[in-house]
């Protein structure tokens, strides 16, 4: 008996940002694993089981739906967004490296779907039209040191920056000090995006400026966006901006 | 008469690739626009008017779809992967922000899609697991200087880089170029991923090292992804390896 695992991205949330292509292999699965909340969103059929897990578990996480898909069983491990970024598809790869040979023989499909910086993107204009970077401000994995070091290459190269992981209860500091950061290489009026909840019934959407930016508005469901300085906001009578990084750069 | 204006992102080709959200905007469309082969991928209803342009030609695409959703048509412009990342969410706010007052009162929508880099990932792991950027290797409307400034930049922050427009005939030096900047910053052995088609039916995945990497592989249909010095290749018998960015940084 062969088992197989499908890392699946959820996208943003609602049913309708889901690719055919996920809700096929979350149809397909015996067993799926996952984040309590990421995993409440699925709708189970009868004799699928489900398996939540708690935060910050993301390891012992994957070794226990590798276990089940070495068992012969299909697995899907269901992932917030897309499953490559910042989510369980690098988590599930260190586990299979780390584990038993007989999971490097395994079926293992990562199923990508639309992560928060797209859907954030997508509901304020096109703020990463242009060259940008993705980047975690949370220090559980990594010193910040690096993430400063990192924050600083890429504004000062003229990137656009997505921000994942910018606060949370256990780290509430990181985002005020990566805007004072910032504050020293771009121009007070450079574009800053706070995407709550992009796309879902709660969502909020907040354009302001570097100068102006209050990191309390950003929770463990935000993605914040920092434009380049050739971020525009254009502005719209009865509508919120428009916001865009040109495609190209000045020369 | 009140038009409206959809951006939708096709994922990276096969419809099991797209979002319901996108479905249900490419049929709620009157007139649909977008790059030929694009367009050539959605299965028109009867009644529905297709508006195939040339590439290259952006703002003129965006400006006629602009006119015609003024004018009360629902419009739907298709895009590749996804809008908001080198492609037409970008052409049509810079359209939109030219453009005659009463476009600024259009109902504007983009409809997120996956990106060629998260199909790319998915394909082969993990690569873009932590801190990555997004680059366009295109010099049409950006310096090359800017570009490499950018490349250095990233690579010596410590970030896995996804390199979008990687070669085209009429731009066959630019990966070459590329390649070489980086093999001054990262060790030969650091991980290269040219996706190629990912997730469509002449798909071509091939993994390799910055020491080895033939430019020659890139066509305009490929993303490459170039690993940080911490993103491994894990061998796996009978399967090819499994590539990932671990999800912190040493510390």
């Amino acid at each position: 008996m062969t088992g197989r695992l499908a890392v699946v991205g959820l996208g943003p949330g609602p049913e309708a940002q889901l690719t055919g292509a996920a809700r096929a292999a979350l149809a397909g699965a015996t067993d799926l694993f996952g984040y309590g909340p990421y995993l409440a969103r699925v709708a189970l059929a009868p004799g699928q089981a489900a398996h939540p897990t708690d935060n910050r578990e993301e390891i012992g996480r994957a070794r226990a739906a590798l276990a089940l898909a070495a068992a012969g069983r299909a697995v899907a491990m269901v992932s917030g967004g897309d499953p490559g970024v910042f989510a369980m598809a690098a988590a599930v790869c260190e586990a299979v490296e780390a584990g038993p040979a007989a999971w490097r023989r395994l079926e293992i499909e990562v199923v990508p779907g639309v992560t928060a910086m797209l859907a954030v993107a997508a509901r304020c204009g096109a703020p990463l039209g242009h060259d940008f970077c993705a980047l975690s401000l949370s220090d559980n994995l990594k010193p910040w040191e690096t993430g400063e070091r990192r924050l600083r290459a890429a504004a000062g190269a003229g990137l656009a920056l997505a921000l994942y992981n910018p606060a949370s209860r256990a780290r509430p500091w990181q985002l005020a000090r990566a805007f004072e950061v910032l504050r020293e290489l771009l121009p007070p009026g450079t574009v800053v995006v706070f995407g709550r909840a992009a796309l879902r019934d709660d969502e909020r959407i907040t354009v302001t400026t570097l100068g102006a930016a209050d990191p309390g508005l950003a929770d463990m469901a935000t993605c914040v966006i920092v434009g380049s300085a050739e971020t525009r906001a254009v502005p719209r009578p009865g509508l919120p901006p428009l916001v865009y990084s040109p495609r190209g750069a000045a020369r």
